[in-house]
Order: C-alpha cells, then structure tokens, then sequence
C-alpha cells in the first residue's frame, strides 16, 4: 500500500477487453422467453431492434469480448478514471478501514453511462443505422447515448417522461447540446403516445410508456435501431471497463478489498464494477465480500420474486428471468431515479441465486445523510443513486471502527450530483421522505407476475 | 510528442510551490492607493480583512511561495489536473495545429476556483478566523469557498446577487451541501443591504452591493474575515498551480506551445495559466504568444482605460491601477457571468501595459458557437467564460489550416457547464444576443473614473 490519494492508471491501460462473466458461470442463466410461444427468443427476434454485434454480445460464451480501437479511442476522453482513497471521509469517520472509490462522474455526462453508449452507438453506426431512439426517466441515460450518437455522426431520438422534461429542463438541454431531439413522453409522434394523450391528456408518463414509444419507432423506421442503458447482458458486459481498471489500481497499490459494495437499479454499475472481481473471487486470488444496494422504496433483491416478468410495463418485451416487483409496480418517487425500475438485470438476478453476492436495502434520508457526508469530506458531491452504496460504505467502515479492522473497502461513485442539488435541498431543509414499502404492496404488485 | 490523449502527471507533482511573477517584473506593478490619503495601503489598511499570511503574499517579491502540506493534501483531491489533447476537435476542424486544454472542471465545485479557495480558508484558519464572508453572482465563487471552509470546519457566509440567487437556486443549494449560509443580496442584515432595500425594496441586487455587505459584516464582526475570488495579487499567486501543471505535462510530451489562450474575467484563470509560460519566455527557454480573451459586452483590456478606480461599484475599496471600464459601468446580462467585471486585475494590468500579452474581444454567439463545437467532439460541456477562450482557439486553428502550420495551442478548460445549460438553450433556440458595446457608453462610463 502506498500513500496516494488518487490511483493513477496510464492511458494505454484501458482494458483491451470487456469482461463476459458467463463464460465463467457453474450455470448458464436462463433464457430470455417469447411472451407467445415460451421459447427462447432467437436472434431474428432482436434484429428490429439491435444491431447484429449486440445480439451476438447478449448470447455470447466467449469470455472475452475485444474492445474496438474506435471505442477505446472514445474512452480516451476521460477514462481511465480515478481510483480515490477516501482518506478525509476516513478520517471524520475515525474508522481504520481503507475506502476506495472508483470515480465515474467525470465523464462528459457526469455518470458510467458512456462507457455502454458508445459501443452501443460504435456498433450501430458501423452496421449501417443511421438513428437510435431510446428512453429516458431522469435523463443519465439520453444525455449519454446523445453524447456517444454525436460522436459517430447518427442521429439521437429520446423520449423523456414528462415529469422529469418538465421538471429537468436542464437534462433534455443537454441532451440537445449533444444534438439529440428530445421529445416529452407520451408524445403525439407514436401510436402508443396518441392513444394514452387521447385518454389521459395530462398523463405525466412513466418509463414504461417512454421504452414503448422508443421501441415503436424504432421497429417500424428504416435504418432506426434502438438502445437500452441497462439490465441486458451486453450493457453489463461494456460496463466491467470499471472494474478492470479498479482490479489493476487496486493491485498497483498492493491492496486486495475485503467488501465491494455498489448500488443496484437496472444492474449495470454493479456488474460493470464488480464481474471482474467475482472472477478473480473464482480464481481463488481473492475472497472479498459483495453487497449490493438498492432503495427501500424498490427492493427486487430483497422483496421481489425470482420469476419471469416483463422488462417493461406495457408487456412488448421479452419475458426475462430475473428478482422483480411485478412489472405492474410503481415505485414511489425517490430522487434516485436510476434506482426505481420493478425489476433487475436477469445476468446479476441469477448470479444472485448463484449465491455469489449479497443484498441489502436502505431508506433514502440515510443515503442522503451519507452524501452530505461525503460532499462535505471528500467534495464531490454524489448523484442519489450511488449514496446508496456510500450509506453501506459507512455503516460498514463504522462496524470496523467498533471491531478495530483496517479492512479494504472498495465502491463505484457511478455518477455527479450536479443535476440533482434539488434532492439536497430537500434533504438539508428537511422535507424528506422515506419510503419504506408495506408487504401488502408487494404482494399485490407480485400478483401480477405473468403466470406461465 | 507522443500519442496520448491525456497527459498523466502522478500526484507527486502537484507543485510544491506557487510561482510569484512579481519576482520576474521589469518594473514592479504600481500599489494600491487608499482613496482618502492617495497613499500606498499598507498591511494595517488591509487586517480587518485578510490574515497576514494572505496581505504578505500581496505584496510579495519572492519568486517563489511555498505551498503548504495541508493545502497539497486537499489539492490531491481532484489534482493534478487533466492535460487533453483536442484531438476530436481537431479532426472536426481540420487543422494541422495541436489543441491542449488544460481541464479544471473535475474540481469537486466544477471549476478553477477551489485553486485559491482552499488556501484562502487555510491560512484563515490557521490565524483563528472562525469564519469567511464573500460575494458571489452566479456562484462559481461561493460555491468553491463554500467547499474549502468545510474542508477546514470554518463557517462560510455567502451574499449572493438576489437576481442569480432567485434564477440559479441550484447553486445555492451546492455552498448549502457545503454547508454554507447563503443570503439574496441586498439582505435585511447589513446597514448597505437594509438602506438598499428601504429604496428599492425589489433590488435586483449586483456584485458591488453583494461585495459591500460581505465586507461590511467581516470588518465589524470578531473572528471574521473576508475572501475574494479574483483580482488580488494572492489569488492570481494561487493559481498558479494550473500552468506549472500544464508547463511539465507539455514538456513530458515534448511539446512546446505557440500560442496560449485565456479567458479573462478578473484575471485569475488567464494569470493563473499564464504566469508560469511568462517565466519561461522571459528566461528563453520558449516564445510563445499569448492572448487574453474577452466578452465585447465587458472590454477591458481592449476598450477600457489604463487608471486608478475602485475595485467594486460603490466605491468601498482601495484604489486600484487597473483596466477598467470605470467602476460604475454595469456590463450587460451576457451568460458568462465569471467575465463581467468593469475591472481587471492590476498585476495582469501591470504586465499587459508591459506588452507581455494581446487581447482580443469576442461576441458571445460566436462563443457558444465553439462550445457547442466542442462538446460535440469532445464531449465536455464548457461553462460560458471559457467558450472565450476555445473561440479564439478555434478561430486560431483554422488560421493554421489556412497556412498550414502545425502549431501547438494550448488553452484552460477552467469549468464545465453543467450548471449553464439554460444558456445552450437558449443559444440552440436562436434566442442569444450579442452585446456589443457602442463607444459612447464606454466613454460615459470612464467619465465617471475617479479624478486623482
């Protein structure tokens, strides 16, 4: 261990390879279904909507997938990111573990999204599309695909649920400054939009509207494809850039973490940082303890079903396998919206059911609690989905401190809490709520879980 | 030159000393006067409001100033600071020339401005002061100030101007994070802000009434000093840090510049980058030519007189050698609120009446014209101030094409824009002005210059 702060990596140690974890599995995670016919979903099944790269990622046993030099050239821009040790929040927390953090918010986006959306922009663009369309809840996910689409010259579509276009205008302004076209969702430019206008003119949208209008256009145009910014094994597999650069960070500095933990919503900042160690984990080169976090306010780990269900809420897409609220539910409002989809990536849910990490949920204020904290020791200030990681960081640098072990802890700061300083100010003049979700909800949202 | 993108430099060499030009003059800058005496201000004019440490640095003639261990320790949180080659912009533009921008925005407040934030509460609370008051308009200061006094447990005080402080709530909701006060000025709590507001209770409020409350209550209140963002020789002193960086991150590559570009505001972005590339022109070892940029709204350097006036608007500060559009003038509502200042640092006034650098005036489309280019390619969103600054980068760059020479530019990226996106907005909707400033209101305005 040496006395830095910032773990510096060279720029040609960008990794090479993107990680593919299945290769590595006792088992091979279950098939995504046809809703119609039950049977897996082949490629032909895909092919409106993704470009054949991805599909062949998504199904793929190789345990290594070649990084293009275009994308690397991209990444460039700001990876390799920092590893920080967080010795000003150790300090305040008198706590003899050591605490790492992966930084990813400094990417021209301000969160981890780029490092799938440009690949998934790279791959599109080579096989001939000229435009992607894809949602977007809070706006992490368009502002990073338009930045990746402007980067190869194709055109940008992405449907913003109302709600957060009328309440981000700063989002879609940046999504724009990409040269994206950002449309508030529902729109009149769809089938599905005109018809939910027509019955709810006020309709506020949800994201499952958002995907649905995404998805149309992108079927039925030509040279359209669509992109998703999370849950499926490709953007998973893009995502573990995080981790093996951590993985060698860490290693340049002779430290080996004893607990990982990161925040859990769609699953990939928790895969993309934490794959390459359950590898290493396997190899038996070390044995770290894996947690992952989600809102008390959208517990698929730890409340939801292992079953198959929708990704979406209007039931067009794919029946995947995974921990899930019933794609019926709607989580309360927290402010971290990256964190509130019903269900989870169906790759981590299986692994999870593997028994190789663990799962815990936590209340918004004391993840917002962690973020001050944090803002105010170590100065950046975290988006609210990775406070949820910090809040475990905490609570388990404080059980150190009782138990006086200088554990390694490692998480992944996935994103800047620039764009969300309203949440803060909720938080700091005390007009937070928690959103702690009665067993009666759950159950009724779980009753709606497609029987098969 | 190699090929990287970005120019690594290991936390080692984050500076141990800032570099004082003072040393370096020719002919030392002419003193402040007070405005009673029209004498040099001396140390006891200054205590009740700076520590000594920070008024010996004012008027210091070493070269060198040592920079504390505490102050390198905070530093490390986000430096050294990225050295980016623009190689996607210069793709885009065509150009032989080689673009380096030196990145400031990965600052935790997202600016230069921490550079001398961080000393400034140091060496505050080294000396006792429990806490700091200033000014900010749109808050890149207060923010920055806000972040360094957390750093060392002193409270912050903040007036902010009423119109950015109603308009831009999100950046008082970051020095809150940080756990500052933050007052709309004019305030009911001073004697200036409660006399404005008796006049003219819907004050709008501007700089010079926010700087005139900050000083009132840090110069009758016990423990309590007051800290300013530019302008002051100590400030530019801090700054340093950026172009020491850049000096060594250029020379591990082999490059040598041509020309260096800044934004110039009160000065300590351009001083701040430039002062060390000065030294080493007037030592041989390099020439390149250097340039300030700044808003034809608020022409300084290329329309403003070279004069003893004061530092804010009503008339509360020493008299001070500078260019200055006279301290009354009120510069028009341009985005780049870090650029509108009637005055301009007297060192860097000093060294431009020495003929150690240009200026040149730009319109503000023509501004955000280059952001906007430049976030496309390389994926940062500039702040406002420095769209300046790539402007004529750009525009410097194509000259290159013309001509063909491969010169080597480099230019400070001193803040990302993340909190400017009503501006980009505002541009793509084709709703920005220009401001340019007819001669008759510039010589209105230096009418009003104090008459020695």
């Amino acid at each position: 261990m040496n006395e830095a702060t910032r773990v510096p990596l060279d720029e040609s140690r960008i990794p090479h390879d993107w990680y593919n974890i299945v290769a590595d599995l006792p088992v091979p995670p279950p098939p995504p279904l046809h809703p119609g016919t039950l049977r897996p979903v082949g490629p032909d099944d895909l092919a409106p909507l993704f470009p054949s790269d991805l599909i062949e990622q998504e199904v793929c046993a190789d345990r290594h997938v070649t990084i293009p030099a275009s994308v690397r050239d991209v990444y460039r821009l700001w990876r390799p990111t920092p590893l920080i040790r967080a010795r000003r929040l150790e300090r305040a927390l008198g706590t003899p573990a050591r605490i790492y953090y992966k930084y990813e918010g400094g990417s021209p986006s301000g969160s981890h999204k780029p490092n799938t959306a440009v690949p998934q922009a790279y791959y599109n663009a080579r096989s001939g599309v000229r435009r992607l369309t894809t949602e977007t809840g809070a706006g992490q996910w368009g502002s990073a695909l338009a930045f990746a689409c402007a980067q190869y010259d194709i055109e940008c579509e992405v449907w913003m649920v109302r709600a957060s276009h009328d309440q981000k205008p700063h989002r879609a302004s940046l999504m724009r400054v990409y040269g994206a076209t950002v449309h508030a969702s529902p729109s009149p430019m769809t089938e599905t939009g005109r018809k939910i206008l027509a019955e709810h003119p006020g309709s506020p949208g949800s994201l499952g509207i958002a995907i649905s209008e995404a998805v149309e256009v992108a079927a039925s145009a030509p040279d359209t494809r669509y992109a998703l910014g999370s849950v499926l094994n490709h953007v998973l597999l893009h995502q573990t850039v995080i981790g093996e650069e951590a993985l060698e960070q860490l290693a340049s500095i002779g430290e080996v973490p004893d607990v990982i933990v990161g925040c859990t919503g769609g699953g990939s900042n928790f895969g993309g940082l934490t794959f390459p160690f359950m590898r290493e984990r396997l190899a038996g080169r070390m044995n770290p303890v894996i947690r992952a976090v989600e809102p008390e306010a959208c517990p698929s780990f730890t409340q939801g079903a292992y079953a198959y269900d929708f990704g979406d809420t209007a039931g067009l897409t794919p029946l995947l396998k995974m921990h899930t609220l019933g794609h019926g539910f709607i989580p309360d409002p927290i402010h971290a919206g990256g964190l509130r989809y019903h269900g989870m990536s169906p790759l981590l849910s299986h692994i999870y059911e593997l028994g190789m990490f663990e799962a815990v949920a936590k209340s918004q204020t004391e993840c917002f609690e962690a973020g001050l904290r944090f803002a105010r020791t170590e100065g950046i200030v975290p988006a609210p989905e990775p406070t949820h990681a910090l809040a475990e960081v905490v609570a388990e640098a404080l059980r150190c401190k009782e138990s006086g072990e200088s554990k390694v802890l490692l998480t992944a700061l996935c994103g800047h809490g620039h764009f969300d300083l309203n949440a803060y100010e909720r938080y700091l003049s005390g007009r937070m709520e928690d959103h702690a979700l009665p067993r009666d909800r759950i159950e009724a949202a779980l009753a709606g879980l497609p029987v098969l």
